[in-house]
């Protein structure tokens, strides 16, 4: 649904949405006894839910796509992840609680190793240890640049970030990644006008990073990919008239609510804190969005027992979110991680609406069996969720007379 | 769909196709049962052509949107109700049986209060009874413009109907309806060129409408909104090749059809009238609309029994209805409209296609939990359902070689 369409039906109203997002949810069913992680979990609190609620498989992009953490979330947020989507650069600086400005430029850099000729021989750099990282982005943080400030910030192993941060500059820059060994790194070229700038800045920028690391073999060279800026994009606020807070332990998901304006509030690293933070800030948002991240975790460590200890966790929540009495509770996940994948998947989400009227089905169960019967449908597009959920929070106007 | 595509996949055929409408037709549980209206309901009939047919749940609109009459209706006529928007103003003339012109401008007009200062102090003038309505309309009537032709009709209380006919005379005007108290009403104003005639006989209008009316408080000047020309939209014979007739006993319904081409059937005021028009022009055309009104005014009124017996009233002309041997039957509504919302809402509706060839699925009741999990799925978007419905009468030619 286009997002200027859904605008100009928004109403205000006096009711709160709740978004739990439980990550990688769904899951694919293991041998013995055909059941994925949900259905194998003890979940008396989401059952009920679902067997209040309507609920149904939703689909984070398109069917057969495979969604990254933001598309997935986007999704649910309302915003079409084809159509919104953000560079690998700005995900970076999101995912280390980086302060991105409006105009910054972000890439993503990996350490990688070269040859006396130039040629790389490791994209990865020997996958050398973070502390080794940091190190070496204390070194690169000594050079100078002539026209533009810059950040480098450690990331993890081999990767680090990159922001440029000054006038006039353009995200529009190609890879320096050749994708391949035996190739020199690709020179610094812009796509389009007005990138030339940006383009003598990164290519002095690599020039001199090949200095300061021409002794650090294996790491003695940089790889930058997914140059971007922060896009600007409507808010919450402006599309669908909610104010909106986050509350989610890990950075990345609080630089994706950021980016279309929810207010990120203060919390711990366990689930216990994020439902305790909900609590202290009820009566302050219209929508909040919940994350619960361990159950992704588990799922990428191909961990089935503990995926579904970490869903059982989350189950045990939903009592005190019910005791808040909200309108309207949508439970989902941005994408299916399955234990036995190790990897995000293409799947399909289990997908709960719980509202007075949501007109429930006949779904007894959180599952992902159990849901495709559900009445959302086993294929409900994602970003057609938030105005379900507007519409039974009341706060949609009638669309035409 | 695309109307220009299906509209070169049409070919003629000797068969009948009958879109019943049973308007407000989804609802939501009570309590004591959790049953809706329609599961409550004593349905043989429609439970027999549910069996036979195939059933699903139609999406009038989109997720989460509430459709008014207008888009609830073209969705089911097959026409895209969010590309084909018809203007207030005209849905208030076709509401009223006021023939409008291909030319005229059509407005809806409230009485309003205003103060010694202009300013609205009750944009509904106290809602003034239909009687004093009229009485009004009659002294605005006296007015004389020079450049136009016009007429006002009564709609009902404070509501009635402004529409200009004359030569170049545009719809794109804003309202000046300030939507808030302590403001004056807002100067007519044009949406791009061309307005500027229409502007200052609208501005001429509301002159001499204050002048006339300055004695009258509380119904003491009036408010414009929704100026609108009658669309200009292919007909049902252009894109589907089918002959129509429409058979409603209510006016805005019937000039619904009309804005697509449908003949308008002379009828009574009650359903049984309706079907007996329908039994005398059952020669005389391919594709007939019925309309059933009084499911939707029940559930407004929040009188869920009422609704109840309304839809078992429908259920009895059924066997008539099948006594004609029509070729395809379509049984669905416009939108839902809760009891329990006393509202038109955003749930999906019911929705059987009978037809010898429709491949029926497994449900056997007409209701939302049963057609939940037809074959038609749960989430069928009603502008698709004329294709299927012309398909199944033999009335599509094979796309493609």
């Amino acid at each position: 649904m286009d997002l200027d369409f859904i605008s100009k039906l928004k109403k205000p109203a006096d009711t709160k949405i709740v978004l739990l997002v439980i990550d990688g949810l769904g899951g694919l069913p293991r041998n013995h006894d055909n059941k994925t992680e949900l259905e194998a979990a003890d979940t008396p609190n989401l059952d009920n839910l679902a067997s209040k609620g309507i609920c149904g498989l939703q689909q984070p992009v398109l069917p057969g796509i495979t969604p990254g953490s933001g598309p997935g979330h986007l999704g649910l947020f309302g915003y079409d992840p084809v159509k919104y989507q953000v560079g690998r650069g700005v995900l970076s600086a999101l995912g280390i609680d980086f302060d991105l400005k409006p105009d910054d430029v972000a890439a993503r850099g990996n350490f990688c190793s070269v040859d006396e000729n130039g040629l790389v021989t490791d994209r990865r750099a020997g996958r050398i240890p973070t502390e080794k990282n940091k190190e070496l982005c204390k070194l690169l943080q000594n050079i100078e640049l002539k026209d533009s400030q810059f950040f480098i910030e450690t990331v993890k192993e081999y990767r680090f970030l990159l922001v440029l941060r000054g006038e006039h500059l353009s995200g529009k820059l190609i890879d320096t990644d050749p994708q391949m060994l035996g190739k020199k790194p690709l020179q610094p070229k812009g796509l389009g006008p007005d990138t030339e700038r940006t383009v003598n800045i990164v290519s002095d920028f690599i020039k001199q990073a090949s200095e300061v690391l021409k002794d650090q073999h294996p790491a003695n060279m940089v790889l930058l990919r997914g140059f971007s800026k922060r896009p600007k994009w409507p808010t919450l606020k402006e599309v669908f008239g909610l104010n909106c807070a986050a509350i989610a332990a890990y950075p990345m998901y609080r630089g994706l609510a950021k980016l279309i304006g929810m207010d990120i509030l203060q919390t711990g690293q366990e689930l216990k804190d994020e439902f305790d933070t909900l609590k202290m800030n009820w009566n302050k948002y219209d929508f909040f969005y919940v994350h619960a991240k361990k159950t992704d975790s588990a799922g990428e460590d191909g961990d089935f027992n503990r995926k579904v200890s970490k869903i059982e966790e989350v189950d045990r929540q939903i009592p005190g979110l019910l005791s808040l009495d909200p309108d309207v509770i949508m439970v989902t996940g941005d994408h299916s991680t399955p234990s036995l994948l190790k990897y995000h998947s293409w799947h399909p989400v289990p997908v709960i609406i719980y509202s007075k009227y949501c007109r429930s089905d006949n779904v007894q169960r959180f599952g992902e069996r159990a849901c495709m019967s559900g009445g959302l449908g086993s294929r409900f597009p994602a970003k057609d969720l938030m105005p379900v959920a507007l519409a039974n929070a009341g706060r949609l106007e009638k669309f035409g007379a």
